[in-house]
């Protein structure tokens, strides 16, 4: 099995380019066309090999969806349509060629289903694999989704279930968790870890029912939940000068949870696993409501904001006390 | 002084915030305005610690600066204007805070000078400092300068001397090579390994020539010598299907060489040394004299476009046979 050190970082970029549209690679940078009265949306993410990823729980390919679909999620998070990605490549001599191709495989599977090409990047000598992805998009000036935008009396909507992608992990690190699990169960949770999906789909329900085009003041504030519900809520709130109040009750759990863990592992999964890749958004009651309607399959208004400066989690059928989320919390329940 | 890991990755990103504008980070990504009819250009570049920067040889703001003036010499190389970058950085935990703001203070420096802002980035924990950039610039579709369009006939021009930014890292790695030099020579050449200028000045000279707005063909190839300027010209040859003769006395080499080094020396520090960061471009004679006229400051024509399939260098007078150059020779001339 031949390694990066045997065909060396020309080589290995050569074998990398059927991954890259040919039109775009081959130059000094790539070349991409975007649309007039278009913004540019750029974000970037590092992962490090023992950081990041883990060859125990991460197979090359799902190591290379997720970072995509990471960076995916960012764009979707901001209202933006993707464009394309660069991969920068740190690589110990080592390494087998075949673990860099499943790497781009699993990358290139994720892009595909959003229609996003790589646009080259960069190979380099590393003690350590390290992924370097820039990710850019574009959208409507006025169709930007901020963090700071958030009003009192907005219903938050969250997209999808929270908790499942901490799940996956933990059955992956702790095979023996899996045993009060059916075999379907435990597959939904593991590919929750592995296969996450940016919602990139959300978008064009979201602007149907804000009506295209938008006005100047688009009535919506968001971000994902990449690193824990409890976080983007905590830092939407921040960003907006605003509070809210949350529901626990409210909030979608994998339905294997309520037969698998305590109601207390449960929601410290939900609230600060993180990783779920769902948008949290912030907008009127109504054209909030039509939205979890269209999307079904998990997504929900879990709270309001309120012109207070605390987000208030409480439980309607007092299983638990009133607690006070903040953004310091994530890294006391999963402290290393 | 304070360690990165004394603060933190958050604290660190907070620390870095002030060498990025206000209004395009603190979101999931950032937002930046692009012109209408413009093309998106993108480049990437890791950089890993005792791989391509050395605490011997390279301050933490001369890093800085020449990670960034390495990715501007790309879009320079495309025709491209600068817009933004963003900046990966991975570290461990032992780096001091100091040294990464110091990096950032190089990158600054040199971004400054083209007014492009770091559009954020991410900062994440790697047992080997890493640093990956991603810059994004914008161009007219007609205006991008491209390898692959190089024509029999044109004259193949460089913006500037070369060999200066090896020269410079010799003297660092060897001190006693100073003794046949000036200070001003030796700080000439430092400098050039050091701060190299990106040459974006060159564009607005060249659409000026050239007269815009420009045609659907614009006559005209090239790409930056980063790589050296034989890898430079074999590059465009290959991918123009052209040739190439070079005149060895009209490469300008910096005016210390010819008391300092043998001809030899100097020939193979001009051609495979690499980093000089100037434009080699290929366009008809005509433009061609007016461009190394207005540009002056070692600027030369330095050979043509042939419809051979080689790239033959000379020398007239005589001191060195004909030789044939190829993609292969700069690795053989420096080899590790």
């Amino acid at each position: 099995m031949p390694k990066v050190q045997d065909i060396g970082e020309q080589g290995l970029l050569e074998r990398l380019q059927r991954f890259c549209p040919p039109e775009v690679i081959g130059d000094d940078a790539a070349v991409l066309s975007t649309s007039p009265g278009q913004s540019l949306v750029v974000t970037t993410d590092v992962l490090v090999d023992g950081v990041h990823f883990s060859h125990v729980t991460t197979s090359p390919e799902d190591a290379g969806w997720r970072a995509a679909a990471a960076n995916l999620s960012d764009l979707a998070a901001m209202g933006a349509s993707p464009l394309g990605i660069t991969v920068g490549l740190g690589l110990p001599g080592e390494v087998s060629v075949s673990w860099v191709e499943c790497l781009y495989q699993g990358m290139t599977e994720c892009l595909q289903k959003y229609h996003t090409p790589i646009l080259g990047g960069d190979v380099v000598r590393s003690p350590v694999t390290t992924l370097a992805i820039t990710a850019f998009g574009q959208a409507h000036p006025h169709q930007i989704i901020r963090r700071s935008t958030a009003q009192v009396g907005d219903a938050i909507v969250i997209t999808g279930v929270h908790g499942a992608s901490h799940a996956g992990l933990q059955l992956l690190l702790h095979p023996k968790l899996q045993q009060n699990l059916t075999d379907a169960e435990q597959s939904t949770l593991i590919k929750a870890h592995q296969r996450p999906k940016p919602r990139l789909d959300v978008l064009p329900i979201l602007w149907q029912i804000l009506e295209y085009p938008p006005s100047p003041h688009l009535p919506i504030a968001g971000m994902d939940s990449s690193d824990g519900l409890a976080d983007a809520i905590c830092q939407i709130c921040r960003a907006s000068g605003v509070g809210a109040i949350l529901e626990f009750n409210q909030i979608p759990l994998p339905e294997s949870f309520h037969h698998w863990l305590t109601p207390e592992t449960a929601l410290k999964y939900a609230l600060y696993g993180g990783e779920d890749f769902e948008l949290v958004l912030c907008l009127p009651e109504s054209p909030a409501i039509t939205l979890v309607q269209q999307l079904g399959q998990g997504a929900a208004i879990i709270g309001t904001i309120t012109d207070s400066s605390q987000v208030l989690l409480r439980d309607r059928n007092k299983k638990f006390p009133d607690q006070v989320l903040n953004l310091s919390q994530g890294f006391q329940h999963f402290s290393q």
